[in-house]
C-alpha cells in the first residue's frame, strides 16, 4: 500500500449536472442554442428536440466541414460499409477488421494471442494451432503483428486469405476469410525476428517474410564481437498451397543476407513480377552499447548517408532452391549468401538512409522509397534496375560481395514531400500519398504519369505521428482511390483520456477529388493494440460464410468431421477410466445435461452446435477446467482432458442465444 | 486436409470495379445522383466532389432521420465525448470503454484475460494480479464478465473505481480509474459461479456478488440426488477499502441461500439504502437430465408461475457477521440460512417467473421486476415490503423456512410493456425503459410519478434480441436521460458478414425528448466479446492520469517504487549466478543496450520509462522469453526469470515512439 497518496482520487462528489437545463429544454431553447452556439468546450447536446437537425448542428458547434464528414461516414442501421480494413493489432497479436467509411470495428480476429470470446486458445483444436508457434518448445501466447497481406490473384485482392507476421518471434499466420479464423501459425526456424512480412506475390504463390534484427541464423549464440562473421539477416519464402489453405513448409526456403537490418519488403507486380524488394537500415552494422560509451543504436545505425535496397530475383532463387543449392539450418533450406551473389540472385541499390518501406507502383514499373531522415521520396525505375544488372552497371560491392547498382542509373526522380517520410500508397488518379512522421501529415504528390508530374500537391495534417497509411486497394495493380486511412501512433489530445496508455488514432481521409481537395473525415481511436499496417479491400470481394456449410463442421479441416455428434447421437460411454461424451447444443439446451465422472477419469467430449440459424452461436464454458468455446452454427469440437479436480461444475452457454439462455446449462460432476 | 471442398472459395477474380464511374465522376454526376438516389443496395459513395454535403446525402441515400442521427453522433477531431460506457466484454474477460455519443471504442481494459498490448499478464506484477484468480491452484486466464459497477458516493458515480465479476468462476475484479488498470482479482472461495454482481452500495462500502448455479458451497462434490440438502445458493458481500483501492477479503462475508439460482441483484438507495435485492429462477430446483427423459432445464426451471425475489437486510447481516454468527467454509465466514431466517435477514417476495434483473428506482422507493415470460413489468413498493415484514404479512414460508411476503401487499402496479421483458433503466423525466428480448424492442413507460402514470408510451425496435439496456447515469439516484444504449445480442444482417461468428450490436437511442420521440441514432458492432451489462458515466466525472505522477511509478502500489531505476542509475551487476539489470527507456534508446548472461543464470531486470511526455509509452518485448511490457511514462517494472534458452534475442520497443523507434533495441545474449 502506498505510504502517501501522491495523486489522490478527486474528492468533489459531482460535476455540474445538466438537470436544470433539461427541465426547461424545448424548442425555444433549442432555437436559441442553434443561433448562439455553445460556449467553447461545452456541448449541451441534450438541449434540442429529437429530430431537430439544425438545432443539433448549432448546439454541438459543428462546422459545414464537420457536417460533410458526418454524412460521408455515418452508415445507417442495416446499411453496409463499402470497404474493409484488415489491420494488424501490433503487440496485441491480433487482426482488426474495420468497416469503411463508418470506421466501425467489425471483429477482432484472434491470431497469436488467445481470445476466449472466440474460444481461441481455449479449445484443443485452437491450442494445437497456437502450438505451431511455439519457440524453443515454449508457448509464447502473444505476438507483435505488423503487416497483414491479403491473398491476391493477378495482383488483385481475391478476398480468400489473409497472412500476418509476428515481428517479435519471426512467425507467420494464415487466416481463412471464409470464417475469419486463423488456420496455421509457423515459427521461422532460422530467425528470431522479422519485419519485412507478410507480403505476397501477385498470385499468392509465395508469402514473403523478411528479417529485422540480425542474429546468428538458427538462433544459436554468438558474441557480438563476431557480428560481421556470425550474424546474418534473412528473407524467407513461404510456399502457399491455396487449395489446402496452408503454407507448405516443406516447399519453402530462405535466403541468407548480410547482417544489415532488413526492414520492409514488397513484391514486384506486372512488369516486375518475380522480383522482391526489401529495404534495410543499420548497414553500419552497429551493435549498440550506450552503457559503455558507444553510440546508441539510434545514432550508430544512422551514420551512413545510404543504406541498401535489396533486389532479389525470386525466379532464380526458386530455381536454386529446387536444384538443391541450399544449406540446411535447423532442417530448413537456406540459399547461402555466397551462392546468391554467385548466381546473381541478390543486388543492392543505395537508398537514402534508414527508410521505412519500399512500395511498388500499381503498374509495377517504379519503386518508391523514403529515407526517413530525408525530406524526399526517391523513385527508382524497375527497367533501369534491370538494365543496370544486365549491363553490370555497379558502383562496387558491399563487404559481402553483393554488387551495388549505380544509384543514378536506377533513379527516376526525387520529390520533396516533407519531414520524416515513411510509407507510400497509390490511388487511381496518378497520385501517390506519403506519410510524414515528423510533420504529422500526409502528402499527396503526383507520379510521373499523374495530373501534375513529380510535384507535391497537398499536405494535410493528421493527429499525430503517422506511421503507415493505406488507400483503398492501394497495394494492388488497380487501386480504387476514394479513401485513405492514416495510422497515427499518438493521439494525445484527440479523445477522452483513458489513463496513461492512450489509444492510437486511425484517421479516415477523403481522397476522392483532385488537387488540394483532401479532407479529414473521421478519427477512430484504437484502444486495443497498436496497428502497424493495414490493407483495405472492397467489401464485395469478401464472401464469408454466415453459418458453417454443414452440421458437424470442423473449421480446422474446413469440412464435415467424421463422427461428429448430430441430433440423436447424444450419449455418454464409459470404457474403463475413459468417459466419452457425444453432446449437441441447440436453443436452449445441451444434451446431455449431466456428465458424471470420477476424479482421475480421462474425458473425451465431443460437442456439435446443431443450430442452423444465422448468429445462433452457442458458447460452452466449463469453469475450473479452462475450456471456453465458441461454437458457431454447425461447428463441432472435441475436448480431451483429465478430470483432475473434484467438485460440481456448471457448464453453460456463454453466448446469449435465446430468452431461456440462462437456463442453458448442465452439471459436470467430478466425484472423489 | 479436406477430402472434398464443400464450400470452395469463389472463383471469380474480381467484382465489378468502380473505375469507370470514377473516371467520369464530377459535379454533373453528383447532381444526377443527388436527384435520383442510388439503386437499392448500391452506394456510389465516390461519385460526388469532396465537400458537397447535399451530393453525398443523395448519393448515399440518407434520409432526414439519418442526417439527424449523423450530426447527433459525429464527433469531430479533437472534440470529446460527453459520456463514457464501461461495458463488460462477456467471455472475452475484459472491459470495453466506449465514448457516447460517438460510440467509439476508446480502450479495452484487460481484466481476467491476458492482453499483451497493455502488457497485461506479460509482466511479473500483472501475472501476480491474475494469479489472485487462480481456481483450485489452476490458472484460468479467461472469464465471463457480466456486470460492471462504477464506484458511488452518495448514490452517484464518483469516477474512481470499477468493479466487475466473472460469472464462470465466481471471481471479482477491481479496476482503478486513475490509470484504467486492474488492481485486484479475487476468487470466491465458496462458489463456482456468480451472476448477481457486481453491484455496489451507495457509498461503495460493499461490492455485491450474487451466485448463479447452485452447487455445494466450498465447491466440494455432492450427488444431484442430494440437491435440496447439499446444494446451495449464496450472495457474497465484499468489503471495499476505498483508501487502499482494494477489496479486503478479511472483512468480507457471505450469506447462504437456498439452492435456487440467484440471478441479478441491485442495492437499495436513499430510502432503501441498507437493503439488497436479488431475483432468482429455478425455485423448482430442477436438476436437468434431458438425456434420461427428464425435462431439460429450460422447461424444468420454468414450471412455477412465480420465483422469489430475495430481500436481504444488509445492516442486520453485517451485524451478524461482526458478531461472529457465521460458519467458516473454506476459511470464509458464511451466515447460515437458518441464522438468516432466525434473525430476519432474508425474506422472499413472489415475482413473475424467471425474471432477469431487479432494478431499484432512482428515489429508492420502488423495485421493478420483469418475469421474462410475462408481458408485464411488476413494480413493488419498498415501504410496502418493509411494512409487510414488520407486520409479518407473509403468505407462508418456502421449503427452507424463509418467510414469503404477500405478493399483493407489496405490489404497486403492473404495466404491460411487451414480450420478453428483461431489464429496466430510468431517466430524469419519470420514464422507465425496459428491454424486450422477444419483441426486439425497447419500451418507454411512465412511472407513477412520471408524465403519464403507469402507461406504456413508446416501443422502438432494436436489432436484435436485446439483453440489457443502459441510460446515462441510469443506475444512480439522479439519472441524466438523453441517451440510452441497447445491448443487442444478435446483429444478423446489420453489418458486413465477418464469418459465422457475428458481432453484437450496441444501438444508441435518443431519449432526450418526451412522449413518442425516441429515436435510433447509431449501430455499433461489438466484434470482440459479448457485453452483458454496461454503465454510462458523465465524462466530466472521470479524472484519469495522462501520465504517471512520478518517474519510477509502480501501478500496483500507485506510488513511486523505492529503488526503481532513474536516469543515471543504469547498470548491470552480477552476483554469482544472478545478474541484475537496472534499465531506463527514453526516446529512442534503452540503457543498457547489451545484456549478456550465461544459460542458467537467474536474471532480475528493473526497467523504468523515464519519458514524461503524454503518450510516450515504450513497449519492451523480450522475444522467446514471453515478456511484453507496456511502460507508460514514469512506469517501472521488474522481471525475474531463469535464462533457460541460449541464443541471441533482440529486445525492442514495441510501441511506436519516435522516428527512430525501430532503432530502439538491444541484444540479450544468452551464452551456452
Amino acid at each position: 500500500m502506498p505510504e502517501r497518496d501522491l495523486a489522490p482520487h478527486p474528492t468533489h462528489r459531482l460535476s455540474t449536472r445538466r438537470t436544470t437545463v433539461l427541465a426547461v429544454a424545448g424548442l425555444a431553447l433549442a432555437l436559441v442554442a442553434a443561433c448562439a452556439g455553445p460556449p467553447p468546450g461545452q456541448q449541451p447536446v441534450l438541449s434540442v428536440e429529437p429530430g431537430d437537425t439544425e438545432g443539433v448542428i448549432a448546439a454541438r458547434g459543428l462546422t459545414p466541414d464537420d457536417v460533410y464528414a458526418a454524412v460521408k461516414t455515418y452508415t445507417p442501421t442495416g446499411q453496409k460499409d463499402d470497404y474493409v480494413l484488415f489491420a494488424s493489432g501490433g503487440h496485441s497479436g491480433q487482426v482488426l477488421v474495420i468497416g469503411v467509411p463508418s470506421m466501425r470495428l467489425l471483429k477482432v480476429i484472434a491470431v497469436f494471442t488467445p481470445e476466449p470470446w472466440q474460444g481461441w486458445g481455449y479449445s484443443d483444436e485452437t491450442r494445437a494451432v497456437l502450438a505451431g508457434g511455439d519457440v524453443h518448445g515454449k508457448s509464447i501466447p502473444w505476438a507483435d503483428t505488423h503487416h497483414p497481406a491479403l491473398s491476391e490473384t493477378g495482383g488483385e485482392y481475391d478476398g480468400q486469405f489473409l497472412f500476418i507476421n509476428d515481428k517479435a518471434q519471426a512467425r507467420v499466420a494464415v487466416i481463412d476469410l471464409r470464417d475469419f479464423e486463423t488456420k496455421q501459425i509457423l515459427n521461422n526456424p532460422i530467425s528470431t525476428s522479422d519485419h519485412g512480412g507478410t507480403f505476397v506475390t501477385p498470385d499468392s504463390e509465395w508469402v514473403i517474410e523478411g528479417g529485422q534484427y540480425a542474429a546468428p541464423l538458427g538462433t544459436r549464440w554468438a558474441s557480438l564481437d563476431e557480428y560481421e562473421a556470425e550474424y546474418r539477416g534473412m528473407v524467407t519464402f513461404w510456399k502457399f498451397d491455396r487449395e489446402a489453405g496452408r503454407i507448405d513448409p516443406d516447399r519453402s526456403f530462405a535466403l541468407e543476407l548480410p547482417p544489415y537490418w532488413q526492414d520492409l519488403c514488397d513484391a514486384g507486380k506486372l512488369v516486375s513480377e518475380g522480383w522482391i524488394f526489401c529495404n534495410s537500415f543499420n548497414t553500419e552494422m552497429a551493435t549498440g552499447g550506450i552503457e559503455d560509451g558507444r553510440p546508441p543504436f539510434e545514432a550508430g545505425a544512422s551514420q551512413r548517408d545510404m543504406d541498401y535496397l535489396h533486389i532479389i530475383d525470386l525466379v532464380k532463387a526458386t530455381e536454386l532452391a529446387a536444384a538443391g543449392r541450399t544449406t540446411e539450418i535447423e532442417g530448413f533450406p537456406v540459399i547461402g549468401l555466397d551462392t546468391a551473389v554467385e548466381e546473381g540472385v541478390l543486388h543492392f541499390l543505395p537508398e537514402p538512409k534508414s527508410p521505412h518501406g519500399v512500395d511498388v507502383t500499381p503498374d509495377g514499373g517504379q519503386l518508391v522509397i523514403s529515407g526517413k531522415l530525408d525530406p524526399h521520396v526517391t523513385v527508382f525505375g524497375f527497367e533501369k534496375i534491370r538494365t543496370a544488372i544486365e549491363e553490370g552497371n555497379f558502383s562496387g560491392t558491399d563487404g559481402y560481395g553483393v554488387p551495388i547498382i549505380d544509384f543514378d542509373a536506377a533513379l527516376v526522380k526525387q520529390v520533396e514531400v516533407g519531414l520524416g517520410p515513411l510509407h507510400t500508397q497509390f490511388d487511381n488518379q496518378g497520385y501517390a500519398y506519403t506519410s510524414l512522421f515528423l510533420d504529422s501529415a500526409v502528402a499527396r504528390w503526383s507520379l510521373g504519369n499523374g495530373p501534375t508530374p513529380w510535384s507535391l500537391v497537398q499536405k494535410i495534417p493528421v493527429h499525430y505521428n503517422v506511421g503507415h497509411i493505406v488507400a483503398a486497394e492501394g497495394d494492388t495493380v488497380s487501386p480504387d482511390g476514394g479513401y485513405l486511412v492514416a495510422l497515427n501512433k499518438w493521439s494525445i489530445d484527440r479523445f477522452l483520456t483513458v489513463g496513461p496508455l492512450h489509444p492510437q488514432n486511425f484517421q479516415l481521409l477523403d481522397i476522392s477529388g483532385t488537387g488540394e481537395s483532401m479532407r479529414l473525415l473521421y478519427d477512430m481511436p484504437i484502444g486495443l493494440g497498436e496497428p502497424h499496417y493495414v490493407q483495405m479491400i472492397e467489401a464485395a470481394k469478401l464472401h464469408p460464410w454466415e453459418i458453417y456449410p454443414e452440421i458437424g463442421w470442423d473449421p480446422g479441416l474446413q469440412a464435415k468431421r467424421e463422427g461428429a455428434p448430430e441430433n440423436g447421437d447424444e450419449r455418454i460411454e464409459r470404457r474403463g477410466d475413459t468417459v466419452e461424451v457425444w453432446m449437441t447444443t441447440i436453443r436452449s439446451h445441451f444434451t446431455p445435461e449431466r456428465v458424471e465422472v470420477k476424479k482421475g477419469d480421462h474425458v473425451i467430449w465431443h460437442i456439435t452446435n446443431i443450430d442452423t440459424a444465422k448468429d445462433a452461436t452457442h458458447g460452452f464454458a466449463l469453469p475450473g477446467y479452462n475450456y471456453n468455446l465458441s461454437l458457431e452454427p454447425g461447428e463441432t469440437t472435441t475436448l480431451e482432458f483429465e478430470a483432475d479436480t473434484s467438485g460440481v461444475f456448471s457448464y453453460y452457454c456463454s453466448e446469449f442465444c435465446s430468452a431461456l439462455h440462462l437456463e442453458m446449462t448442465g452439471y459436470f460432476l467430478v466425484e472423489g
